[in-house]
């Protein structure tokens, strides 16, 4: 049996060493020198100091043209090279979620390129989306992305600009946390 | 503290009794006598036969003047003279949610019509959508009807119109189950 929802857990062990953890906005998290990340599946032995909890889904956004794009460049998890990883919870504002969909999209697209940016740092950068919102979390989404020591700058340009953008206006809260593969 | 996410427990008791259960397509579900509606977060005592579990959530598909028009004519659940009810979980198949959101907005509202076919129920049926497909449950949707004994023949059409659409094309795997308040 596989699963689609993921534990990621904050403690003294892990197989991500955390280098540095930043609140960009909103309440701060406790810092933890490990992260695990394990399915949720499982009775995890691993408690740690919290557990964040998230699922793949379908695609939100990408339309057709975006998402064979966005296959033809994609970038696996788990590369050998891959040492370094950001985990970036963020959670986005009520006026937000209450918006219709062509609204969202307008935004998160037409306004701020979001497919378009991600797109510019693959397959360097790799990226998965993990939803939380409707399950009671106390994020939205959790973002996980993993990049070679030579990457490390392409990495913060990536981040630079999505946070530059008009999505990022409706972010309320975000955590920014680097590791390397202990 | 309040929760989006609800259990719908099928067994001896309840505060709805099943009129009928119809297996319009897949593997059918366990016979009840009785469904009840419970907050997922309670450690509920009545546990049922079966239970399905799913979340509200944001608008998906709906647009802004869809949505506007949709708030317009809203109806409420639990209205007093609204005894009948229908739960009906359906599934979707791979090449649904393998497509990106432009193709399934094509064939949901271009092609389907189906905020448009619920517009003209509307307030008549009430209607609430529940989203499990990504908890690891056995369906995609939980949908949850509520309407007088005035109203019965309305939603036979509703629930007719779009079982005829090329959106139903892409469920694999539907319920239908009649209620009438115990």
């Amino acid at each position: 049996m596989t699963t689609n929802t993921f534990d990621f857990i904050g403690g003294d062990i892990g197989a991500w060493k955390v280098i540095s953890m930043d609140s960009v906005s909103g309440l701060p998290i406790e810092n933890v020198k490990y992260i695990d990340i394990l399915p949720n599946l499982t009775n995890n032995l691993n408690k740690g100091v919290w557990t964040l909890t998230g699922f793949t889904s379908n695609v939100r956004y990408a339309e057709k043209d975006e998402r064979e794009k966005l296959i033809a460049v994609h970038s696996d998890l788990g590369r050998p090279q891959a040492n370094y990883a950001a985990l970036i919870p963020i959670r986005k504002t009520e006026s937000w979620w209450a918006m219709a969909q062509d609204e969202r999209r307008k935004i998160f697209e037409a306004k701020s390129h979001h497919t378009e940016t991600g797109l510019k740092y693959l397959p360097a950068i790799a990226r998965k989306l993990y939803h939380c919102r409707d399950i009671g979390q106390p994020f939205d989404f959790l973002t996980w992305f993993e990049y070679t020591k030579d990457d490390k700058d392409k990495f913060e340009e990536l981040v630079k600009s999505l946070r530059e953008t008009e999505e990022w206006k409706y972010v309320d809260r975000e955590i920014d946390i680097r590791l390397v593969k202990a």
